[in-house]
């Protein structure tokens, strides 16, 4: 038990990405320090890598051996030092008519967090927002799911939400808390031009104090036969609404 | 590697699901054939169990060890029999308008998968369509990620899947392949009352045959920033924009 908490604090700091879509966008990113870059010879084959890059060449197995069992690493597997962090004055600084703002309260699990940070992008959000103590490091799992977005989508992470979300208010965004048990449905509730999506996580939902700092609770159109969608599901369905309501360019 | 293909042989003959809903969900379904429960007390308490069950009390960690490594098993770990098959003649002739079909070509990760499922039964799908040989089999790992959608919703696994697309548009649907290169977007590809929307694997795509083999073919409005999304959040998309279409209701 006392190992695998060190291996996470390990992979919180120093955390290995593996596959084409993580180590490609991670190499493109000038905010991005990278430690050290395993390959094989067809995994790096026609990549432009930086001259002053440590590289080591393997096989396949030796990379298998770098990142968690199955990970499908197609020959690339660096280590890197997470982003440096965003101030949420600064991400609000930024904002636009129509760019959206993601708001996770504990959520979790990296493929669910990785994935809304993919859709997040997609759609032209200005960024991710989350609590620093209750939401995932940078990690292996996380970057391959965000399939990118990892590095190029600002994500915020507070020290207190709720006071975030005062800040997310006074620079003009409607805040939309999406909760199963709301009786307003999500399309009644979006118009604004500056939205904030706020999800809870699954099970729990959003935590009260956290509800309490939403301008309006939503639900989606869902049928009694399942208590909920996955929170990735449910975070892409609010972008796409939010997207075709105030007509942004794709 | 002969060793791990064994153990995946086996996992499709004799399933292990863990969690609440997933073994709330298959307990609650008359066509679920369960071979034994190992629970905590914990797991089992208020449960209204099946006389005829074979039931063994056990600790955490022995749970622990019956399931992958840290999966949340919550005190209940059931092993079933994979249920029925559903031939697509009987899953068509219960169409209904309104009720769209899930198509999916070479979607192999059981978490995709199975989050699909959870958002087709959402939004009141008629059934799931896969080919025999490209789809996960029933698992921990999709029951978990359908949070008891593999239970309620059908699930047509057909070993010819431009047969099947045939017989879907004979039944009257509208097949709509989900595809970053095309040109048309999704909100102008839907309309009608019988949808089937089509997904492919990521980074492949829809294979050409299943491709040609639609009415048409639409992109989501995403930005250039990312390729594609995640499969299982362009379904939820797509659902969700299908309901939103035809107003059915929630």
């Amino acid at each position: 038990m006392a190992k695998r908490r060190k291996a996470k604090q390990r992979e919180g700091r120093a955390p290995r990405f593996w596959g084409r879509h993580a180590v490609y966008a991670a190499l493109d990113n000038p905010k991005r320090t990278i430690r050290k870059l395993w390959a094989t010879h067809e995994g790096v084959a026609g990549l432009d890598l930086p001259p002053d890059l440590q590289v080591e060449m393997a096989g396949v197995a030796d990379l298998g051996r770098l990142v968690p069992h199955d990970a499908p690493h197609q020959g690339l597997v660096i280590e890197v030092k997470p982003l440096p962090d965003i101030a949420i004055e600064d991400l609000l600084a930024g904002a636009e008519e129509g760019r959206p703002l993601v708001i996770l309260d504990q959520v979790t699990d990296p493929h669910n967090a990785g994935a809304i940070m993919r859709s997040a992008l997609a759609f032209n959000a200005l960024g991710l927002v989350t609590q620093d103590r209750h939401a995932p490091p940078e990690s292996g799992a996380l970057a391959k799911a965000a399939s990118g977005a990892l590095e190029a989508l600002p994500w915020c992470r507070v020290v207190n939400l709720s006071r975030a979300l005062d800040q997310i208010a006074d620079a003009g965004f409607w805040r939309i808390g999406l909760a199963g048990e709301a009786t307003l449905n999500l399309s009644d509730a979006l118009g604004g031009k500056r939205i904030a999506i706020v999800l809870g996580a699954e099970g729990a939902g959003l935590r009260q104090n956290v509800a309490s700092h939403c301008d309006a609770l939503a639900r989606l159109p869902i049928s009694d036969a399942i208590e909920s969608l996955n929170v990735s599901n449910a975070a892409a369905i609010a972008l796409y609404a939010h997207h075709e309501r105030t007509g942004s360019s794709g």
